[in-house]
């Protein structure tokens, strides 16, 4: 059995017993009971996934995934190819948004190289697993074979498990991959049946004549590929990219090791979706960071079935969103671990 | 010339040129020009209110007032009157949500005795500003005299004025008061001119008969005290509350110290919303926190002209939201002072 399909088979859903538990805990504390709102649900959908109520502060890691894109060529973002390689290293230099924003929530940055078009120089701080030199052009044929794709998301799942063997307690999905919202939008239409121009945005800022390119691009991809939505791997294999299907593994392995996996924008979500169809019982690990500007990020996450956290209109990705919530899901275990309860702070309950 | 007179008379309204400076910089950051949404917009409004791109982390306090209530005696809630006090012991112990949360955020709790019904011990964690052994039912006549109110608004803005003075570089608006959203549901009817049925709602959680009473209860205080809006400080006097009153003494006592100042919940919107009818000028230095589940309060973030960032579905008050924002708000000013530019970190630019 392939580590993909041991990971695929060994995760459970999340304990409904113990989400109860914790909410019988937080019943008790000096509050009106459920007057935390999400926060509340949050500790609830922890302590399920995590399988315990002892639940100390997170440490939290955001795997940030780097791959090229082949159809980046045919024109479809504002920024020229050689960025993704620029902003891998400006992640391993420690001066992109993920760095301050994660530096911020405490979170460490694993940074890891899924396939640039030109290799990089060793780096301390990034980790090489690189599929090929980028995937070819969606809009020709399949991006990657099927082994590729079944490697990418070993890549993550043996990333997550190791960050979860050393102490991880939540992960964080981050990415960087200039093209990559054009293969997240054909993945999004091709697993959700939505039309493609419902899941298609400006990505990194294109004009409207780039707008037009990538949805006809993406219509293109749908054609030649002929995408299966019953096949989430083929779906995958033909419309991915290394990093999308790498963070999938992230996600999967997350699960099957009961850490939290923190969904951040639409590129992440697209590779989460990705997850759960390969293994629903996934879901119950994911929790979404926020709602992007990028139109279908919310469609991708009603499709995964998972409420976003915060709509600040981000639009970067690189994990950002996520490294944001880390401090929001950290208070909601403060609140459950920390808070005084009524008896011990002799407050009156209202008694409902 | 008073303290509040001269306090609204120095308000000045926020720099645009620095706003403007600080858009400038964000643009030169390695990310697409504005794809962080509102953080990028909070990083402008943080500079523009400070009055300068000089922005070193946070160091926030959340100010808590709490007094009692006479329409607590009508009814309106679910909770006895006592808790009030029980919670400022509970709040000055450590062990109530603000405590854990402002923990979290790295910001000092500032506990007023704006006039519990029933005086406490002398604690070194509770300032005592006591105006009153609670207002007067605001059912039956004014809640509290002018000289009170004034009084109060004062306490408010010597506690900014000292705080700014010791370094704090950004205040929260905590409150405390069994019966208060019954008072914020009036002011809010009074100043913005909304029928109290769509700015009442079931604050700590009264049943439906408990709301019935609420809306008959603060129809019957506008009937008696027939408020002036656009004598905001007669209709404070005549609805307030004693720590409406301060937190709206804050928000006048931040503004005039350049030190912005984060809205939690409908309480303090309502104390909020007093401020910017005393002075205009003082709604720049205003950012809400959160939309919390209570009714009106998205309706008084509207009159006060300000977009809430969080939606968790909160409805605690205490400063709850406002401590959850603390770390967005640093994460923000993090972005604007840390991140790589193009430039230094050798990143192509979109040229757009």
């Amino acid at each position: 059995m392939s580590l993909l399909d041991e990971t695929i088979a060994s995760v459970a859903p999340a304990d409904a017993s113990l989400a109860a538990a914790a909410q019988r805990r937080l019943d008790v504390k000096t509050k009106p009971r459920g007057s935390l709102g999400r926060l509340e649900e949050l500790a609830c959908r922890i302590a399920a996934v995590r399988g315990t109520l002892d639940l100390p502060p997170l440490r939290a890691a955001i795997v940030v995934m780097a791959a090229d894109h082949g159809v980046a060529r045919e024109g479809v973002s504002a920024y020229p190819q050689e960025v993704t390689r620029q902003m891998l290293l400006n992640f391993a230099a420690g001066g992109a948004a993920i760095n301050v924003l994660a530096r911020r929530a405490g979170a460490r940055v694993v940074v890891v190289d899924m396939g640039v078009a030109e290799p990089l120089p060793e780096h301390p701080a990034i980790r090489v697993a690189r599929i090929g030199l980028g995937t070819r052009s969606l809009a020709h044929g399949p991006a990657m074979s099927r082994d590729q794709a079944v490697a990418a998301l070993e890549v993550g799942i043996r990333i997550a498990h190791e960050l979860a063997a050393d102490g991880t307690t939540l992960l964080g999905l981050g990415e960087m991959g200039i093209g990559n919202t054009t293969s997240a939008s054909a993945l999004a239409a091709a697993l959700t049946g939505c039309d493609p121009a419902q899941v298609t945005g400006r990505g990194t800022g294109v004009d409207d004549a780039g707008l037009a390119r990538k949805a006809e691009v993406i219509r293109r991809a749908l054609a030649v590929n002929h995408p299966d939505p019953d096949d989430p791997l083929g779906v995958l294999a033909a419309l991915g990219g290394f990093e999308i299907a790498g963070l999938a593994g992230v996600a999967l392995g997350g699960a099957a090791s009961r850490v939290p996996v923190v969904v951040d924008g639409f590129i992440a979500a697209a590779a989460a979706l990705v997850a759960v169809r390969l293994c629903p019982a996934a879901r119950d690990a994911l929790v979404a960071a926020h709602r992007s500007v990028e139109i279908g990020h919310a469609r991708v996450l009603a499709a995964i079935g998972i409420e976003p956290l915060l709509d600040l209109r981000l639009r970067l990705g690189e994990g950002t969103g996520a490294a944001l919530v880390v401090p929001i899901i950290d208070a909601a275990l403060d609140v459950l671990r920390d808070m005084a309860t009524f008896e011990s702070a002799g407050v009156s309950d209202s008694g409902s």
